[in-house]
């Protein structure tokens, strides 16, 4: 178990609700009935049987943390469950009791009641990216013509937007929803099979039985049981981690131009958000950190997962019971960091003046490619190279802006006049294709035309 | 550097090969001159500087071990590299020495070069992939009535078939293979961005240049430049990720149908395969090994990968820097895991005796539940169960297989007669849906139909 | 939160106490009280402070799940934590509440909580280890002569005993505990440093409330506040993931015993344990099953504790934030593989009829090295290698014993008499070392004499 | 292979050299004429076998790519290698060829080979870490005076020095340093069992050969062979992750001060080293950035090595095959990380009035705490704290001091007078106990006393 205040940082309430032992206790009963009915509709089992699950199919009836502790005895949750459900049956309807769990396996019922968690958890943690997205989307508009420093291994590199970079964060977070819907979509399957694999208990309507399951569920039906062969849900979860990473690295930049040195944006402010205990003039990067947390503890959960694939024959001794917890820190991560980052997204403040303000302070030494280009037409590269060198160096010494200095150097004169002298010092003239990248990835524009194909999976 | 022999096992020769120091070397180079002819053709750069750069593209002019030493002190491959590229061209031109890597920066070589290298690193292991579907699907085919124990927790289960088991890994192979197709096909786009991502020193024609340059290389042309978005690439390392632990399942499977007390399977024998240095009798799981290490391997590094994502800004200090040798260990670790399991699978031997044998011999205990329900059908499921449970304790402590003892029960016999009861204990007749799931994995027959969706991608 | 459920298999209750809301909250009011002794005696604040704090220093006054919520929203429990406490002070004294936390940071209450937690989760593990270690003797002592077969890449190698293997497993245990004993002394500090970690709102009294307070708690005082500086925590999470391995390598040693097939070893049967919803004849190997999952686990864990390490100056944003569930999981995953190694070693069957039985399986395989050297002696290496050779193939296809087929040649017969033959294929007379190692890793005799340093620190 | 351009940043020259083909066949080949040694002073081969085998112990002798190529058919490098060795020594003694490796197994070969690499790397390691701690220790006695910002979630927190800061750095290094010596001393045993580990081959005289073998190579020799034991090498593994995670947050640290917009400190500049491709005004934290790139790394090549911990039996069916890359890539990213923060350390340009300066622009609001504190025992707690909250707003409103804000309110003129107004302005009066943990931490001064123990492990 991870206690409330152990792990208060690492879920949202939606979602640790989903993943409560109420909700986990629900989709199990679910199952149970699920299964009862679609039996019952066959004529497998007797009706009768239907009405006495359905009557103590209700989570509260139910005491989780004895459940738990036979689990542990037991070596599976199924086990324990499937008793406690089969006595309370028994004490209504004792004929009935027999046609709990008929022709189903302790992986049956858990890993589809784990499905069901998991097909609430995706509309959940779709809401916030489409929030986050529609915030990102207008930020970006509204940033477009914004100019600020664009920074390469840390240092002041060359002019760009901050409604390019919010576009680049706003395409990672579409790419992502994205892949993670084609990932639930194949995720999203009934889990069937009974003890070994071949539903034998339930002779020729095996197969029936399970797509009548599906169907009430609306679940996708597989080519198969799937007990061992995880790589649908691995791939669920793959995709949760490259999710919460492309946040992560939102919520690296955003924190980053929140320093006080620099100063460009900061997260929105509201009562009991990021203060400090010790210090009252703090505002801390609260989002941010929470996204960064989910961000450091994501990719050794889904390492995990896939360690955990190796799956003896048809049912594993360890990988399988090892899934739970991984999953449920998976999933409630990733909403966290969505749910963060909406949040900072929404509310985000932009400072354009400290923006511009930071690009000036690098007194031109970020033009000096670029003034290398210019006069390279002119003069050839290699003597334009040798011009800008010294000129660097000349700033650098004396700390007047390159292009003043430039501007002193007769053999520059010559070759410019000083028009394109001062055009050398304006970032809006050095944006390359800066608005163009933007609309591309915001898609407020069509769409560029592209190469054989470049976006994973479908819309979510 | 990870040296020859540290890394024996780590590989297959053709991509080992692929992620040489000569490939290396030349996909870079062909970047560079790809780049030079898309610019040389929009009139940006003189038409000879394509000639000059053109005849000095050729690995073996190239000290890997001399760039190396000096990527070391610049913090990147390509800055030694374009250095020495530009020495070469000067020797023969000097006028186009300064049109080398025009507009470029050092990642959009670096990263472009390791898409390059990647999409010859596609083929390659469909081509070990498809290798191996086509021997699982011949073997779940001649073994689809081959009936062998399914194992749950290590412990024997209920019947199966040997072709039901392998139409699983099949499955797995097959959904593998289809999701990689994808992640490989959004994956495999170009990086070019200059220095800080908006190609501000191409002016206007940045995006005609890099639409160009896709073309060239037969990629596809993104939004925009990824620079520190790296979600596609983590989306196919997360891929790989899955199938070579898909692999790993498969491996472990068979290692323990190998051992010497379970004897169902075998590799294949070969001269200097699987020996030993100490014991002549020997013949180990050597195919299975290899793709065991691989599986041990590959969720650190794709979880090495996941972690580099926080990327700062638009170049990262550390998180890119980190890829190369992860990006190059998991697509070795997939393929020698694809490699030896399709070797594995081309050869391997089957017994099914054995298999007969092995389910024999737990005399009949794993018929428990059957006996349960064709009994309750006539006596009620209590009934039912309490005599099975007490015929299985004294099959227990008789070493009599359990029919036998049922046979000399009375209850049992006016229950069920002779022919009933012999039925009970053949495996053939407790099979359920085995062949059916097996048909639906392997497609040998029309696929069953199914839910919403539930296969990830598309064919390779 | 990873409700109870969800991680039933993952903790044992003890070690689930540990880490409730109640313990955790339990740990921050110890600290504010200790805190506010230590800082009255020294007379930095009121003594009247101190007993208002202590009157509502219960942790049943405080209400988890609304601390929690209000974490997420600031980023950090202490400062709701804190919030919570001076509101139930100044209920009862206003003039206290300004003392309370005094001079602290919230990372100091929550570090120091944590670290009192894991004091006790010391005393916990240690005791299931001690328990471990005591079987494990026991039963390597019982069976130092039971023979069996050493099995090599999962396949028959030479014999050895069970003695040995157990001992194996017992050697490093021991070794694991002595590790984690040192890493526990190391890692239970103190953590105080106030807001910038300078303690600097205490004047010149910071360190003496540091001391006073390490004294209080009767915890290392450590040179300076670790805010950032996780390396010892670090060093204990490792030791725990490399026990929690060497767990896992017995457990899995042990599950591959219990394969039908094989059936050397059983774990101990109990009401409630290890069976299965499906088959009432299973009998799983739930100790191994819940050890291994664990094993599966920690490594994950494990690494995002180092991922998490890289924290930015004086306070992380992100790093420190995601260690309490990882550091919760990781000491509960080690406790229940600790828990159920130690039931699995009290209780474990071993059947050594079996064991000479799968050894005398291999009909003599085994022995071909063993003919290979005595023949040598009389023949020379390469007639003997060939002669003996030339045997391993008859009895492959004959099914005759090795040492049968050896008898039956001239040449052989010339150079070893009947007695020499048949001792052959005796495997006590081939366990070289096996009994001299066993002692050396039991302790059960003087322990072998060794090089300069082969044991991990202390002994716990 | 990783080859030498893909990890070209991943390793130093040296290590490199030290895990190379050439040195991973010396290190074999030693361990082989060892052991002839060993067992022709005990008369279990003949002398003349040793002088055969010395004679063709030398790495330029064998080809690497052979020996590769074939490892991977047999599963394991021993057995090309002595396979190759073997035919060598036949050539020139065809009677020595039957005692090469007598009574050794592959394993024993592979791990003593590697622990003799190990061996070396410790010395190299350990040079670097030294650079190291010298730098850090001169850097931070120089600065012991050096005020600057504490930042806590990247925001401005109080006063503190940078002597205090280096200080933390130079603690956790020589920590690290000391776990690690204590970590290599346990590791640095020899490998030797046989077959399955008892030796059985060599009769009584086993363990003889093994102290011999032992003594000869200064190693440790273990209470039994540890085949699939492989917690000594995973304490050593862990060691080195939690020192590398240690180096990168030095390294995060630092290349967060080099920020432009921060600038209070910076690498060394020299030729080749942190420029751009594209910007020729670049100056790159490279250091860091190699820094960082291991720290990256390494948490999940440690995790492969935890994970591959649950090696079956007597030898493991991979997970011991995935032990050398992963060994070889910790070792070089630790090597790296160490070096580079060394030549850091050592070059590191500090700009105390730079550092003055950011602290003076937070116009006084990091006093906030400290104001509350002084008028507070004027005025009481909650007057005092009413009147700064009001004083921080204005400051923030107006953009004055806030020592200013506070003199310009008649409450607070009335109970401080003009100097202790001024004091409150000034940091170094606000340093606290910053000197004492510096010292403590560098050893500058007698160490303060210490709870019952807080370093780790010995002095390296």
């Amino acid at each position: 178990m991870v206690a409330r205040l152990v792990d208060s940082l690492g879920s949202t309430p939606g979602m640790a609700a989903l993943f409560s032992d109420e909700s986990i206790l629900g989709a199990m009963l679910a199952f149970e009935v699920g299964l009862a009915r679609a039996e019952a509709k066959l004529g497998i089992i007797p009706p009768a049987a239907v009405a006495a699950i359905e009557k103590v199919a209700h989570a509260e009836l139910y005491d989780a943390s004895e459940i738990a502790a036979a689990s542990l005895r037991a070596g599976a949750v199924p086990i324990p469950f499937v008793k406690a459900l089969t006595e309370r049956v028994r004490n209504s309807d004792p004929a009935a009791a027999g046609f709990v769990h008929w022709g189903a396996t302790s992986q049956d019922v858990a890993d589809t009641a784990m499905i069901l968690v998991l097909k609430q958890a995706r509309d959940l943690l779709r809401a916030d990216l489409m929030r986050l997205e529609t915030a990102l989307f207008q930020l970006s508009e509204r940033h477009a013509g914004t100019v600020m420093l664009s920074r390469t291994l840390l240092q002041a590199a060359v002019p760009t937007t901050f409604g390019l970079k919010v576009a680049g964060w706003l395409g990672a977070v579409k790419r992502g929803r994205a892949r993670l819907a084609g990932a639930f979509e194949e995720a999203l399957v009934l889990q069937f099979g009974g003890a070994g694999g071949t539903l034998a208990s339930l002779g020729d309507k095996g197969a029936t039985v399970g797509e009548a399951l599906a169907k009430e569920f609306s679940l996708g039906y597989p080519e198969a049981p799937w007990h061992t062969h995880r790589d649908r849900m691995a791939t669920l979860m793959s995709m949760l981690g490259v999710l919460t990473a492309s946040l992560g690295k939102m919520a690296r930049d955003i924190s980053l131009l929140m320093l006080n040195e620099v100063g460009e944006v900061a997260e929105p402010v509201a009562k009991g958000r990021g203060g400090s205990s010790a210090m009252p003039h703090k505002q801390n990067p609260v989002g941010c950190t929470l996204t960064l947390a989910a961000a450091y503890r994501v990719p050794g959960l889904v390492n995990t997962y896939l360690t955990s694939m190796l799956q003896e024959h048809e049912r594993s001794a360890g990988g399988w019971q090892s899934e739970w917890p991984t999953i449920s820190s998976i999933l409630q991560s990733a909403a966290v960091a969505a749910s963060a980052m909406a949040e900072v997204a929404e509310g985000l403040t932009v400072d354009a003046n400290r923006m511009r303000a930071n690009l000036d302070a690098t007194r031109g030494t970020i033009y000096a490619e670029r003034a290398t280009i210019v006069l390279g037409e002119k003069l050839g590269r290699d003597v334009a190279f040798a011009l800008v060198e010294r000129a660097v160096g000349e700033s650098a010494s004396t700390g007047k802006h390159l292009v003043d200095v430039l501007a002193g150097m007769p053999e520059v004169c010559r070759a410019l006049d000083a028009a394109a002298l001062q055009n050398l010092r304006s970032p809006e003239s050095y944006l390359g294709m800066a608005e163009v990248f933007r609309r591309s990835l915001t898609g407020s524009q069509p769409m560029r035309q592209q190469g054989p194909r470049n976006q994973g999976g479908r819309e979510a």
